[in-house]
């Protein structure tokens, strides 16, 4: 059960113009579920990613990167779950081609005009056989069904729409999907995230604005801190809008749109946190007064990996020390005197111990609820960094202990 | 249950001349449980020191790093459990020099020859009337009655000793014992480990030698990644072998004594991840063929910290990939062409993916040991490292949830 999250419905997601979804059972994960995913985009569309930065980078990540420069544009996105073709050598590269190949194929278009994702197990032989069977297969279907196409241990699909008016004559919109509950500690994207708009950019500031959305959604979350082999995060532009092209960052409309798309996938991002693998409870770290925006984001991570402070809030414990201790060895070096802790407005600790003003039932009464936000004040400076994360409980331990059987 | 480990008794403790133990029930941690314990050491002994680098560290850490450059040498260690004195503010700091001053008027010396510890839950004002009581109440005791005083969450007290001869006319004894399950990732020493020995040693080459030892003990182990604010450890040389004293790092001595104190302290160390909180295995992690020794360690402290490497090896399940993840997202720059991944014997993946002889029959079979040995060949060097982990388990979530309650 997710932490306040509802599924969205078909009818919540609105189309795209110039994208196209598809899905097949291809029996990669397991058998009668939609597996495998196509997105084809219209011709003339520019396409932005940012990947992983795990150094056992998957092989479709290799592949993605190499087709993503290519210069005449990016025309499909495949997608298998089940099987994340991860430290699987030369030949899983190869395998990753294929998937583009037989991608291609329905598209009318050329191997390296297809950008390959896989999601699922690591250190497994891709069944490549199934995956192409699968793409030959594959049948129209709406964003819900494809979100739900894309999931491996997520309890609900992930989806987002937003529609604003971009400049002064054009409505924009913009429908995403993603995936992931576990594995969760992006560092450029999440494990799997797609954000179609009908808004016109040009690819290189496309491709900037992908990495700025990445950074104020994607990689403000975590679950486990465990960073994965596949994160993948892609924005397609079909400039169906019929605007003319965004092609520089002073244009005022980059900073809309950016705008626009940030809310989508925070809203994605922040869904991975409340489908966090046994997640009770959805948690915001706020770190403000930092002397820079990394610092603050080095403490805000701190806080979120303590397995400690994770199974406190799991048990409405206000065992708040383990926050500070975690402040403590972030390797940030803070002020203890002049650092304030607060959980949502409820000044905890100052002046390097418990506030006079603080009481065990204040803190449990917090404790209870199911969204909490822990602020931190450092009053080292103005910089500020938040991080969206999850407690550790019981079921947990129980998903990730019996994985694969 | 602690992983293969059996308490030590009283027996197998001998005393260290120039050394003598007391405990009292002072009700800080729970009635008619020992809970204080105070060393009192004899003149001309002298005493090396690490504590914590968590920024939040405890009052009582604060105040022993001031008494320990106090030129009249220390007399006495005192050692609360039941409440860390961490997070405390000023309030905390005075309370930890009113234990010393109380421990002081029991051995006829200076406040200042006196260093505190504590240990317990951290945010909560040290109750120092009862602390103040029990030091005024304490009874001689042997070296298991003290490992078992020092206890909070451990199921086990943790205790070694160690004898052998040092120069060509001298045999010394070690016995040291420490305390610690959880809040373990040591950034100098462990939560708390006090070695005394009957070696000569000048004060300043027993600083080093601390130091030494720590490293090569304490900082190689970790149960959940959280730094503690009390973490100390200490060696204690009285003298009493009547060696000349060792006053130099190139005497032949100082190789010996820093051999047999390392043994010590690695088996207090070992024994801590033994009784990991929810431990049900003993891990160990050597990455060899690094370019120096802080990536091997780097990338071993990686594998023992990702939950989901440590909930596979709870389930005795060879889900292998997750190792590899968390090499390639360690922050060390690694071939994954040429990293080899063994468990214990068994080659598990080489050249990007898995090796051609690895069967899941037998990654299964290595699995279901309580002792495994994850190797990491990086083929880019000759520096190595080890980290001793344990895995992670639903017990490990439960006895966190319950902490205070």
């Amino acid at each position: 059960m997710p932490v306040n999250y509802i599924e969205k419905t078909a009818a919540e997601l609105p189309e795209i113009e110039g994208v196209r979804l598809f899905v097949a059972q291809a029996g990669v994960k397991k058998a009668h579920h939609n597996d495998l995913t196509l997105m084809m985009i219209d011709e003339g569309s520019t396409v932005g990613a940012v990947f992983t930065q795990n150094r056992f980078c998957a092989a479709p990540v290799h592949i993605a990167k190499q087709h993503l420069g290519n210069p005449k544009g990016i025309r499909v996105l495949v997608i298998n779950t089940g099987n994340a073709n991860a430290g699987t050598g030369a030949s899983g590269r190869a395998h990753a081609v294929e998937m583009c190949a037989a991608a291609a194929l329905q598209a009318h278009c050329q191997t390296e005009q297809v950008l390959p994702f896989s999601t699922g197990v690591i250190l497994e032989p891709l069944p490549i056989g199934k995956v192409m069977d699968g793409i030959a297969r594959v049948i129209p279907c709406d964003w819900h069904t494809a979100a739900r196409a894309i999931m491996t241990t997520d309890t609900v699909a992930k989806a987002a729409h937003r529609r604003a008016q971009i400049g002064n004559h054009h409505t924009i919109s913009a429908t995403g999907i993603a995936k992931g509950a576990g594995m969760i500690c992006p560092n450029m994207a999440t494990m799997l995230g797609f954000i179609a708009t009908d808004a016109h950019v040009a690819q290189p500031i496309l491709q900037l604005l992908t990495e700025e959305v990445a950074n104020a959604s994607f990689n403000c979350i975590t679950v486990d801190g465990d960073t994965s082999t596949n994160d993948s995060f892609v924005i397609v532009a079909t400039g169906k809008s019929k605007q003319n092209q965004i092609d520089n960052i002073a244009d005022p409309r980059y900073a809309q749109l950016r705008a626009l798309l940030t809310e989508v996938a925070l809203e994605l991002a922040q869904a991975i946190v409340r489908d966090g693998e046994g997640a009770t409870k959805f948690i915001t770290i706020q770190v403000n007064g930092a002397a820079c925006t990394a610092d603050a984001k080095q403490i805000a991570y701190a806080i979120a990996h303590s397995p400690l402070v994770k199974t406190a809030f799991f048990a409405c414990d206000p065992n708040l020390g383990r926050i500070l201790a975690a402040i403590g060895y972030s390797g940030v070096n803070v002020n203890t005197d002049t650092l304030r802790l607060y959980l949502n407005d409820l000044l905890v600790a100052e002046q390097g111990g418990r506030a006079a003003s603080y009481t065990e039932e204040a803190g449990q009464a917090v404790m209870k609820n199911s969204e909490i936000t822990i602020r931190v004040d450092l009053d080292a400076g103005t910089a500020s960094g938040t991080v969206y994360t999850c407690d550790l409980s019981h079921e947990y331990v129980s998903i990730n202990a019996d994985y694969r059987s």
